[in-house]
């Protein structure tokens, strides 16, 4: 395992202490729990957004806590859910008296431990509602989740709920957007290469040389079959199929069309999977009226991609066009 | 090799198709031959800025092309200098009237081409200044380079030249703007894994699995030695301390710190490296007024990183924060 890192066990701690020191303007990093607020939270009158999960899919969720998105993240050890402890306060560090929303991926972990830190904090007087992502069309059940997992179309939920949050809609709209987006997204990646956890010190699977996973989730876990290697434009296919199927993608339909990065996966591939990506797209009479390209959830140094479709309407894209400002998305500020 | 693409000698036409198909109102792609210019070029008045390089290093430089940074970016075939009939096009695209400025990285066929360029657009009528970036201080000569080779330093000069184009700078003042960054700017990189050129198909270099390259190009080529496996503090003090030596940092410098993930390590990691980093200046006694963090100068799927520090003065400051909009940077607008 060769990796930029210290003690395999202090990688959390480290990484977070970095990210607070590169954006000292924009977040607070908290200890002891440890959580990740905007600057200026508890923002007056603004319904507070919280996020979280198991670490190793930076940017997410870190990098999405500032104006227009999270006003809290709530980082667990790598691929390990965060404890009810660490999200108790950073929900009511969100909390300016409008209720918090919890943004959370469908991973049982995760659930469980959101929903009992919503109920302390219900105990506590703040309102919380939560939003349960679940847009990865590859597989039903899996590893760790019951129902299907929630992936790529986190991002878009954060981003969109966060500007309904940042426009002023009470705590039941923010949430009704959130789970809008939820409704209108559908995602599924693929595995060239596996990732090391840290603190395990080896790959968490074997792929071999000539073989790739589909449907891979975001801690390597299995995803719907191996398949020996194929082409870009062979493998966009497979994970847009049942993407475009699942939505009813059809004629006439406006989409946003996000390819995401699993970490360890250049760019320049990236633009190639967009590439065919859009071209199906165009050939269904969709429009691609926005783009997301970049490495925005990962799986540490996982080689591979997913795409993500999020179904379109005036209104959440003009709530994607809305101003951002975190480490990791930004315009209009 | 497994990669996200089709036929390997069309790796650079694909990925810049995808690359226009993702940013339809930021930039226009031209084909045969191949450059990116901003959407709105020329643009009256303002002086042009062009860049360009082998491709494998994205987001460089497409992905400056915009608002407040690049005019046109020229790429050549991977880790291969673009031709002086691809860059004479976009030198006359970007050209407005006020005349044009060439960033060129310090690798010797970059350096003849952008040359020859830069002749045949004067001959047209278009006057040229080059500003030449070479911020490499891991070696004095290398395989592809006479004198310093131009890395991490080259983002900054986009971004601050096309700062100083963008407010209204005439060409000589531009320039100048640019060569102040490069004469303020130093970095040094190290490389964990190699990376596999696509038409080649093995990786370019060989590292055991607990050797590291020290001083790396980003082209794979050797640097200053390889050493054994260290931790991240360990590394991180390795690259930063000849920076700072050449750069001749002392107490109350400000400058602007940019960790830059070479393509195939997780964001998690490049933030353990800032931390460092960070710490380190502050026991000099200097302020780190600005950060940059991410993947902005890759060399395809390498792990490993750079480190630049970029001497500030308040009027670079002011440029590094004008607004920006381009794929890879933007904040602003």
């Amino acid at each position: 395992m060769k990796k930029l890192i210290n003690d395999p066990r202090a990688v959390v701690e480290e990484s977070v202490q970095g990210f607070g020191l590169a954006y000292p303007n924009l977040v607070t990093v908290s200890t002891d729990p440890t959580f990740i607020t905007r600057k200026d939270a508890p923002v007056g009158g603004k319904v507070g957004l919280v996020s979280g999960g198991g670490s190793g899919h930076e940017p997410l969720h870190a990098g999405f806590v500032g104006l227009g998105m999270l006003d809290a993240a709530v980082p667990g050890a790598v691929f390990t859910s965060p404890t009810p402890d660490q999200i108790l306060p950073a929900t009511l560090a969100a909390n300016s008296g409008a209720g918090v929303v919890h943004i959370v991926k469908n991973y049982t972990g995760d659930v469980l431990n959101f929903e009992t830190a919503a109920e302390l904090a219900e105990a506590e007087g703040v309102s919380v509602r939560t939003v349960l992502v679940n847009d990865d069309v590859a597989v039903e059940d899996s590893l760790y989740t019951a129902g299907r997992r929630g992936v790529g179309g986190t991002v878009l939920v954060e981003k969109i709920a966060g500007a309904a949050a940042e426009r002023g809609d009470d705590l039941d709209a923010v949430a009704a957007v959130g789970e809008r987006v939820n409704a209108n997204v559908r995602t599924m990646g693929v595995a060239l290469s596996a990732c090391t956890v840290p603190h395990a010190g080896t790959p968490s699977f074997d792929l071999a040389e000539d073989e790739i996973e589909i449907g891979i989730g975001i801690h390597g876990e299995p995803g719907r079959h191996r398949i020996p290697m194929e082409n870009a434009d062979g493998i966009t296919d497979r994970l847009l199929e049942p993407v475009l199927a699942d939505l009813g993608i059809t004629s006439g339909d406006k989409v946003l069309l996000f390819v995401n990065g699993m970490g360890g996966t250049p760019l320049s591939e990236l633009y190639i999977v967009y590439r065919r990506a859009a071209q199906v797209l165009a050939d269904r009479g969709a429009t691609v009226d926005r783009s997301l390209v970049g490495n925005y959830i990962t799986a540490l140094e996982m080689q591979g991609c997913s795409i993500s479709v999020l179904r379109l309407d005036d209104e959440l894209t003009g709530l994607w066009d809305a101003p951002v400002h975190t480490a990791a998305l930004r315009w209009g500020v």
